[in-house]
């Protein structure tokens, strides 16, 4: 099924596509099956994440650049990435309204993505969202995220540019800088830069870049934008272009992303591994009878997890390959 | 070196107890070997755990609690355990100097905590801890935290009994019940009854408690009390023997220590196995090349997964003893 699905969404079936993202948000198997049938159609477009504190006017910004790409002829995917729960989410399908104007433009398909499962549950959907988009031909993918926790900041990793949005007010950057945000961010924008401080708030941002760590191929700008007005989003539409271009002209972009597929496959070994562990340790399984042992407090955990290392967990295939049967 | 100092320690050699301390919070290795070699020495001690928001008096109580378990002939131990950083550590240091009175008694030992390394951790620590403690020869172990979030949740796992302090302020209960404290609280204490609301808020929890999910064979009590003043403290010692009776009719007691035994040998044997995970995807690894072909894109991470899987991850061993090499 997924296999006839994703032929059809390649060759443009918008129906084909929204119906793979159901399916996609499912479980962790058919979300691999979809990213395993798309592979090959992958890595073409560029995927530009947007983040910051709510309020900071994400959407509207995403509007902007959605509207500059269309200008320039691209296809658009946006992800609005949402993890509160679905209970929460009034202020999200408020601002999905204003989008609402790209809504009967083929070239824009958006998706709201709500949390489900466990922890890193949302990022890897976030991943696989965007490499559907990306094998279905969208030149530019947008990611927008509605809050700025760690959650937010994983599903980051999905970008090729990090964008992170704030507003002049005090605190504000202390806060960015808190969360974790100076340290992912490519482009700072200073949203709403009518209201008093902005300029103190660009250039506080500046200085704290300066001191900072950063890379020593690239200096994150700051733009100060208007999104609303429409002000500084060519700026910043800009901004993400040299950023593109200096990935693209050292082996950052093919890095970044290669990364991220590492991270995916070892993330993915430890949960597989992890659960056969509990059918193991489960009644019937062949380490329940050292699990009772412990629980009736017979033997330490410690020396019975040495026990069973040392019995054949047998990962020593893979530390020492002159051990075919993994049994050390 | 650690065997000496165990056999010291349970001998009643305090300065041996307060190296093996030391030696704890070192690395997880040292504390395993520290757990073996106490671990046919414990299981005698009772272990009460005393949580709740910062400001509720928390320490009072455990200063209470200590006296009135010394008032029995018993001899205690004291755990406050503090997960934030050490720069922030002043408010604990202050509430320790009102331990003092018991710094001469030899029977009470007395020793805090704070998180290093991973998550989880402290958890680790904390439960590693009072089983010395226990090994040692202590009736009483009392393990107080400092705050309430995730870590602390964690660390009250330890506890054979679970004391969640609040205050009468509007709020507090709502806090205690997002902050998951409804679940794990065996008993609830009001302090600072003197404060307006404390009534309301003993009342506001008695019903969400009646309301909410409970275990069949107990409800926890609500008592009042007031520390500082060494109201209501009889009342919370005797709460706590009565859930200590509660769980020692059924087999609630040992299936409670049991659990927790279960849980760090199955955490262990996870990380033990992720450590060598890591290793055989590192450079010269056994997984490195396929590794590396997904980081360049040439096979998807799902498929590569399932390939390391099948070619003898070998954790299959453990699902089917008919497979002794494990493969497949």
């Amino acid at each position: 099924m997924v296999s006839q699905l994703v032929e059809d969404a390649t060759s443009g079936n918008r129906r084909a596509l929204a119906r793979l993202f159901t399916l996609l948000e499912r479980d962790d198997d058919t979300l691999a099956a979809i990213v395993r049938a798309t592979h090959t159609h992958a890595g073409n477009a560029y995927t530009v994440g947007v983040t910051g504190p709510p309020g900071a006017g994400k959407s509207t910004l995403v509007d902007g650049l959605v509207r500059a790409s269309r200008d320039e002829g691209l296809s658009v995917g946006v992800l609005a990435v949402d993890p509160t729960s679905p209970f929460s989410g009034g202020a999200v399908l408020g601002d999905r309204i204003r989008m609402q104007q790209h809504f009967l433009d083929r070239g824009v398909f958006i998706r709201s993505l709500a949390t489900k499962g466990a922890h890193g549950g949302l990022s890897r959907v976030a991943w696989a969202a965007a490499r559907l988009l990306d094998a279905c031909g969208r030149d530019v993918v947008y990611v927008e995220t509605v809050g700025v926790g760690q959650t937010e900041l994983e599903v980051m990793r999905v970008a090729d540019t990090v964008v992170v949005a704030v507003v002049p007010e005090a605190g504000d950057a202390v806060q960015a800088m808190k969360a974790g945000l100076m340290e992912i961010a490519d482009v700072f924008v200073v949203n709403k830069a009518d209201r008093s401080g902005a300029d103190r708030m660009v250039s506080a941002l500046r200085t704290m870049l300066e001191i900072g760590e950063h890379r020593p191929d690239w200096m994150p700008p700051v733009i100060a934008s208007q999104a609303h007005r429409k002000l500084g989003i060519p700026e910043l539409h800009d901004a993400i272009a040299r950023h593109r271009e200096s990935l693209q002209e050292g082996c950052g972009l093919s890095r970044r992303r290669g990364e991220r597929l590492r991270e995916e496959f070892t993330r993915t070994l430890a949960e597989r591994i992890q659960s056969r562990l509990a059918d193991a340790t489960s009644p019937g399984g062949a380490l329940a009878d050292l699990a009772a042992r412990v629980e009736r407090g017979e033997v330490d955990p410690y020396t019975a997890a040495g026990q069973a290392m040392a019995e054949g967990i047998a990962l020593g295939r893979f530390a020492s390959l002159e051990d075919p049967c993994g049994i050390k």
